[in-house]
């Protein structure tokens, strides 16, 4: 597993990172700035971002995010570096877009299509051309795959995209052949495919549940990780990680205590059933091992850290596992303070390692060209 | 959490019970066997019991548990004896039934109710009328609360008759308060209620996952875990845990190493979201340890026996974990080779213990009157 800019110089001469986080949510000032970016016959139409229904007891996000000049948690980027990035010593900020996330939850095709190129170009423009930590993803409207085909061909070449990110919430599961053009897109230009939950039960998305539509945004959030399921499973049983061997998948936001528990039920499944799944070539935990990677946030709480350090050694995180802190969101997980004591070498992979190998990021972040 | 014969002697002079299968499927001969039991108004319309769509690679019922005489596996008491309980040495064997556990799927209520009904008077002239290590339960058709209430309180009194088994599927989570008249009544009679899945995702119940509808019985099945997560932050959150006190879950057929990490995200989203919950008064994982057992079958096989066991202790299996074969489905699991070592006091309670305590089982099993 190798992000696109590995056969670059890794700037040697360089220290390697030691924190790479890979959730954060940028946010425009004025949705007009979007706007702009759309094609006339949307422009009227404007940005249509449903927030989820699910309400969380205040805001979400953090409060102390706030600009200093009012402005949106997430929208300035000093205010981010002063905040976030300073605080902590964060080399590269893996930017992951913000309410466009609902994506799937438009009933137009070809409006959430058009609004995730629209979002792309002006990330590009306004964050990604500020250079400094930043690298950023490719918002996909996924139900429209050969459209997001043809623009992960037009913007996935510049050097700081390093990856697609679409909604965990769909209306098909992810693995359906439906997709397959936009991952052989991705594939093809190098570029992980990153879920992210958001909108799960709304708008044109299925319930969350196979129970349905819980009743509080508490029952919604413990749920993240099924989320995570539900798409991974569909992932690696209709043969995408197998059929697409040099793509790799990166599940956010959907924490990690539940990913032994998942590849062991896979293996015990195939064991008994892989007549229904035969072109895997070898157990599903080692698909998941090899081509998927789950960042952090938000991580599990056990009253006993050991737990946790007992499920990453499950889950073999010093290759799986790449720290995510979700800021400026309600419930950003700190750097120093999130993960329990990890041996050194997980504790590197973790922090840097992993998300490094997998972009393929130099170790230098202004070395990489911001246009 | 006790069952309602704890008040009974448990029979000091004879040894406990070291073996209780928490999941043993019963099957009728020939289905005009239930409908002698039906309203004449469904007699004509028979024992409508789709099966699940999901294809299983062959049946789902073990080969070597057909009885000699050809009858469907399940529906000869010998059989089961020779083949199941005497090469275990089981206790007591916990009837769970079997198609009936599609109720939810049908789109009839009334109909789906007056089923629940006949079946169970059928396993209770038919298969508790035979004691031995036989304790029973009573399928419900929960989409008809109050008629489900009426029927709980009148077979609900059968010294053989243990608790109540629900669908896992369903078109509302179950901790709506539609289903309270229900909860009401099996509190009252101190009865658990079980939760099992069979038709997630047919009928009129909810897709079984965020994502939609999976592809194959190997992902359906390997998400098993998750339809019991969808139901469960349900009962915490909507308060039916806190409001019934005395009333206990099972959650059959789920697998169980989703459970810690399932625990630790309730408690956290806890910490931040309780205002949404204000009639939970201790963390959530605490009502699951209190009020919730789960069945081992099928349980995940990790490579290292000792992660299995890491996750027995965290999620204090000494308190919730139950033993079940699933005898005689497909991938029952064996008592003597399913579960990795255990501490003594661990393997006691978890292959006996927790059952006879929330059953409240008198040790001898023959002590226990038929009618």
């Amino acid at each position: 597993m190798s992000g696109r800019h590995t056969e670059q110089s890794t700037g040697a001469a360089e220290a390697a990172p030691t924190l790479i986080d890979c959730d954060i949510h940028q946010k425009w000032r004025d949705p007009e700035e979007v706007v702009a970016y759309l094609p006339d016959q949307y422009k009227d139409r404007g940005v249509q971002s449903p927030s989820i229904l699910y309400d969380n007891v205040a805001e979400f996000s953090r409060r102390d995010a706030v600009p200093d000049d009012g402005g949106p948690a997430g929208s300035s980027i000093e205010k981010m570096k002063e905040h976030h990035f300073d605080e902590f010593g964060v080399d590269y900020a893996v930017l992951t877009g913000n309410s466009y996330l609902n994506l799937t939850a438009l009933p137009n095709r070809d409006y959430a299509a058009e609004l995730a190129v629209a979002n792309n170009k002006w990330a590009i423009d306004n964050w990604l051309a500020e250079g400094g930590p930043f690298v950023g993803s490719l918002l996909a409207a996924p139900q429209k795959p050969e459209r997001m085909a043809e623009m992960i061909r037009e913007l996935g070449d510049h050097p700081r995209v390093v990856q697609v990110v679409m909604p965990m919430a769909s209306q098909l599961p992810y693995g359906h052949e439906y997709y397959w053009p936009m991952y052989e897109a991705a594939e093809e230009m190098g570029l992980p495919i990153a879920m992210h939950p958001y909108t799960e039960g709304h708008g044109v998305t299925r319930p969350p549940t196979g129970a349905g539509h819980p009743n509080t945004y508490f029952e919604w959030h413990t749920l993240l990780g099924t989320y995570a399921m539900g798409q991974l499973v569909s992932l690696v049983a209709e043969g995408v990680l197998a059929k697409f061997p040099d793509l790799s998948f990166v599940v956010i936001e959907g924490g990690l205590s539940w990913v032994p528990h998942f590849m062991w039920r896979m293996d015990k499944d195939w064991k008994a059933l892989r007549a229904q799944v035969p072109y895997l070539q070898k157990p599903p935990s080692e698909y998941v091992r090899d081509q998927v990677r789950f960042t952090t946030q938000p991580i599990e709480e056990p009253d006993d850290p050991e737990h946790l350090l007992q499920i990453l050694k499950m889950m073999h995180a010093e290759e799986t596992v790449m720290f995510a802190s979700d800021y400026p969101h309600w419930d950003t997980d700190s750097p120093l303070y999130a993960l329990p004591p990890m041996p050194e070498e997980m504790e590197q992979a973790v922090m840097a390692g992993n998300a490094q190998e997998l972009y393929g990021l130099p170790n230098d972040p202004t070395s990489l060209p911001t246009n």
